[in-house]
Order: C-alpha cells, then sequence, then structure tokens
C-alpha cells in the first residue's frame, strides 16, 4: 500500500477526479461560456494597459479598485460588501470553511454539483432536496428538511444549473425567512435573468448573493464575488487568503469589465438566440425543452446518448446529463452565436430524420 | 447581535484580519520580491503572446503546457508529480483539507506565519515547536513533540521565513524517517539556497516540496507548486477546484518562464548582493546579523522599532518583526538591487550616528 493511501482520508480517495474532456476543435457548447471573444479595437488597447503592471510585486491586497469596477458593472449599492474570489468555487470553499465540522450544507438536486463536492472536501454533510418533477422548489419538502437538518448553509442557484429556470420567488423569501441558515443565492446566469436577489440582501441579513464573469465574457479570467453585508463580508473576509485575486486578473478585469455597453449587448444577443433555439428546439417532435432564465437549455431527448454521439462526431460539444440522477434522457446546449445555434439544430434535425 | 456575529465561528471572529499596510512610493524590502522588472524587450513579445488568450473560455483545466514550463524551469523529474496552486498558500490549504477535523499540523516557531492561520481555517490543531536560541531545529524537542502529538503534517520552511537560514539536512531526513506525518518543505526561497530536497522525494515518499514563483520575479502571478510522488499528487489532485489557475496565469507563466537565464542571472546578482549587504550590516556595531540562504536578512537591532520608523520616514519600508514572539528586536530586510541596499544601508548608519 502506498504512502498516499495509507495518509488520505478515504472519503477523497473515492472521489473519481472532475475530469474535463478535451475538446480540441469543436464548437463548444458544453461549458455556458460566451462565445464572444473581445473586440478587435479593444486588444491593442487592453494590452497596453497590461503593459504597466508589475509582475514582480505582489497584487495589491484588498483589490478596491476592481471592488469598484465590479460594483459599477453589476449596480452593486454602495452599503453591500463585497468579497472576491478565484471563481465562486473559492467562495464556496471559504462559505464551507467558515462552518463547523459536521454543520450541513443543503441545496436541492438537480444543481450545481460542487456545492455536494466542496462540502465534502470541508469535511460537511451535504443534503441534497429534490426538486420537482418540472424542477421547480417543493417548498414543503424544503421547509422539511430545513427543520430536520437544521442546515448552516442553504445553496440555492438563481437561475438554477442545469435545469435553468429561476425559481418562484415568493418561495425563495420562506425559505430565507424560515431559517437561522445563510442563504445563497447563486446567481451565475444573473445577466440572462429577469430577476435578481442582489437588492433583497437589505431585507434580508441572512442572504448573501455570489455572482461570476465567467458567463458574461470572461471565463477565462476566473473571477467570482460575493455580495452581502458590509458586517457579514468583513468577518469573511478574514478567512480569505492573502493576494489570492492576481495581478493579472485584477488588471485585466479593471480595463475589460468597464466595457459595460458591450457587455450588455452580448448578453441581449444570447437573450434574443435563447429565444431563437428555444422555439427551434420546441419544433422538433419528441424533445421536451425547459424554460431557460440562462445562458443555456435543458431538454429531453429521445436516444440522449445516441443524440450527443452524433453531434460530438459532427463537431458540436455540448453536455450530456442523460445518466445524472433525476436527469435521464437530459441534454444541456450552451446558448452560443447565431451560426453556432443554426449547426446546432441543423444537426439535431438531422439526426432525427436519419 | 447580527446575523454574522451570531452565525461564524468565535475562533474566526476573534481573528484580527490580515492587513497589509499600502507602501506607496516607498523602497519595498519588506516582502520578498524581487526587484527586478521584465527586460523591455520582452514586454513586447509577451503582450503579443498574450493578445491570442481567448478569455471568453475556461482556463485549460490541467494546465498540462505550465506543468511542463515549471518542470524545465526548476529541474523537476519526470517521475514526479505536479500539482498547482494560486500562490503556495492554496496548496497548504488543499494539504489541510486532505486531513481530517482536529488532525494536527506541527510546524517550528518562528517560521511562516500561514502555517497556524490555515489550520485554523480548515479547523485542524496547531502545534508549534520552539526553534533554538539562534534559529536551528532542536532535534530531541521535534522528535519528542512529534511522538506526543502525532501530526498529520509538518511544515518546514527550507530556508526558513523570516529567519532566513536553512536547517541541518541530517536533523530534517531524521525528521522524515521518524513520522507517519507529510513532511512538507516549503522551498518558497529555493533560489537563494545552496539545498533542495526536491531530489529527496524519489526516497522518501512521505515527502512532498512547495515551490513558488513569487520570490524569482513573479509575484504578481501568484502561482504556486507542490511537487510529490506521481500517485500523491494524483489522490490530492482531487480535492483542487476545477479551473483553479486562470488563463492569464498560464499564458503569461508559459511565456515568462522559458526565460531560465534571465532568472538564473537574476537570483545570481541576488546572491551576491545579499553577501555584500550582510557584511555591510556586520560592520553596523551593535547590530546581531544572521546567516541567510534565502532573499532576505534577519538582524536584530538596538531600538528596532525607532529604526523601522526612522527606515519609513526616509522612504524604505522594511518588515518590523520586534514585537513578535522570539523575534524581539528583530527586523527583516529583502535584499533588492544594489541602489536599494546603498540606500538602506546608508539610512542605517545614519540612524545609528544620530
Amino acid at each position: 500500500m502506498s504512502f498516499i493511501n495509507n495518509w488520505l482520508r478515504s472519503d477523497i480517495q473515492a472521489i473519481n477526479a472532475y475530469h474535463v474532456p478535451p475538446s480540441g476543435d469543436m464548437v463548444k457548447l458544453d461549458a455556458m461560456e460566451s462565445p464572444f471573444p473581445l473586440p478587435d479595437d479593444l486588444i491593442g488597447q487592453y494590452l497596453a494597459y497590461l503593459a504597466d503592471s508589475e509582475l514582480n510585486r505582489y497584487p495589491n491586497p484588498g483589490a478596491e479598485e476592481l471592488n469598484q469596477t465590479l460594483r459599477q458593472l453589476m449596480d452593486i449599492a454602495d452599503d453591500f460588501g463585497v468579497l472576491l474570489g478565484n471563481g465562486s468555487d473559492e467562495l464556496i470553499q471559504l462559505l464551507a470553511l467558515a462552518c463547523e465540522t459536521n454543520d450541513t450544507i443543503l441545496s436541492v438536486e438537480p444543481s450545481f454539483v460542487m456545492y455536494d463536492m466542496i462540502a465534502k472536501f470541508t469535511r460537511l454533510n451535504y443534503q441534497g432536496v429534490a426538486l420537482t418533477k418540472d424542477y421547480q422548489l417543493d417548498l414543503a419538502l424544503m421547509l422539511q428538511a430545513i427543520e430536520k437538518h437544521n442546515p448552516k448553509l442553504i445553496f440555492i442557484a438563481y437561475p438554477n444549473n442545469p435545469t435553468g429556470n429561476t425559481f418562484d420567488r415568493v418561495e425563495i423569501e420562506t425559505i430565507i425567512q424560515s431559517t437561522d441558515a445563510m442563504v445563497v443565492l447563486d446567481e451565475a446566469y444573473y445577466a440572462y435573468a429577469g430577476d435578481s436577489f442582489i437588492d433583497d440582501i437589505a431585507k434580508y441579513p441572512n442572504l448573501v448573493v455570489l455572482r461570476t464573469v465567467s458567463k458574461i465574457g470572461f471565463a477565462g479570467l476566473r473571477l467570482g464575488l460575493l455580495v452581502g453585508a458590509q458586517e457579514t463580508v468583513a468577518e469573511l473576509d478574514k478567512l480569505r487568503l492573502p493576494y489570492n485575486i492576481n495581478t493579472l486578473t485584477q488588471v485585466s478585469a479593471n480595463f475589460l469589465l468597464t466595457e459595460k455597453a458591450e457587455i450588455n449587448k452580448n448578453a441581449a444577443i444570447i437573450i434574443e438566440q435563447r429565444q431563437l433555439l428555444l422555439i427551434e428546439l420546441e419544433r422538433v417532435s419528441g424533445l421536451t425543452v425547459y424554460p431557460s432564465q440562462a445562458n443555456f437549455i435543458l431538454f429531453k431527448a429521445p436516444r440522449a446518448q445516441e443524440l450527443f454521439d452524433y453531434l460530438k462526431e459532427n463537431g458540436v460539444l455540448i453536455k450530456n446529463l442523460s445518466s445524472a440522477p433525476k436527469l435521464t434522457d437530459c441534454l444541456r446546449v450552451t446558448v452560443g452565436d447565431n451560426d453556432q445555434n443554426q449547426l446546432f439544430m441543423q444537426i439535431v434535425k438531422q439526426f432525427y430524420t436519419l
């Protein structure tokens, strides 16, 4: 038996490493990335701006300028606090570390898999509460689970991934009011949704909101943020590792994220494309298409695995969820640009007429 | 009582947030940064290289190219594994998360403060073992502490921060052989030291080595690495958050860290400057200067706090450790370039002739 197998706790050994398959030159509609590259006329200015950064020095520890940039981009009120992380993942982990061992993280299922994974990493319990058959909150079941498991953290993705829908606002507010837990609304897809809980932070002291720039054109930056009451953020900040946001991320984001009009324009295009794609998918007989407030669409498809493979053979990569719990026969497609979406639809239609 | 004070565990609330004072336009000799900026003729090529990165896409999840770049820069054998983190801090936290709650991290004192901090963050015990009066390992005391506390992780900074010296190699090997713990040799300052434990990984399955590019000219990248047996790294990798190294860091490091000759040349200059600075400091009567294998020098100074303030008033920032445990009257100065070191020495001499 090797040293590490003897040394490492067995629940981590039992994990299969999260493997991202290489996508080569495929059209990537699998990871909720924005299809829009930086505009050419911006790249030159951006690089000139970056040229001044002193890479031999540590980053600005508080990243105050980036904090302001994000506040302006996302219209975050001055009296809320903002905490930055390397993607939302680092912030989910930080929240989990704020708990005591054996505290419980509660979320809904199906939802973002990292809530469960990070609970395991940080030695917390994880409790998943089933959504209804059409992926809505089951409020009675949620309240019952909260009563029974007394969670310390409740994660609700809004819109939810991988289902794409937003849950009922009144039901979410009922949950927030029913618990002593910190309720984390994960708004990774906020740019594509009609509603947000960010202003509700003023009303509910136990509410915090996660966001990221990954879905609005900057997945390569790995920049996430937590928004909450000033005093909440000040305390959580004690768990942040020093200099966690590097110089390149700070400088790049400070330049690129001030292009609010461009970012909003791109989001509007995706919302329009989502509507077109939804209509087109619904026209394919046999598919069940779920409503979406995000930049992806979940649909149930006959012979889902085969369709997934056929798309891949034809150069389009989407996400295959067909063997995941409660997602039998489901596939998830990221909304791309018009050409990508047309190509995707063409292959889907072709598959079902074979 | 506010929500967060009620919600957050009290040991975290009791922490004073790690505060990095603003350094303004001062000569920074406080943080072990390299004084050397990127060569002008490299910046243009670097930016051109960076222009091709697709920021709308997620980073390469495995960062394989960067892995190879670091292997070549640091002469890491092919049969060892390499795990990347946002600075060594993220890797120290990952190692701590691999433990069970209430496992013990053991280190020496004084040493790098993050071992203790991260033990707290991750709900582990921390045990510090005192160094001897002249900052050497107290082997008997170490072996006794290992026997008594049965640590899961032992951190030894080699060279040690903030003392600057390397411990006795034979004594370290004795410790590695005496324990079932994973022994982590933190070689952040490897570029300035005469010896390394990296090749000893082949001999000791419970040994891993941490390194970083922060002290060799790239503190702004926040890039650290753990080197260990392949199977050790493969298991620890399960605890790594997906896409933890962002695109900008990967692309920048892949370009900049291939400049091995330049990096080695700069390290050689610092080693030479360290020797000059050491001689100059020893000439100042009243100072006790400790030997250094790192890019900084620890010295004990009469009226240390006043000297620190005087340097600051005159535009030079060093690190004041004079009120830290076991470091009474001690100051730590980073070795800068010749001009910076001369300026520092001039102010020190001036202070003692006032």
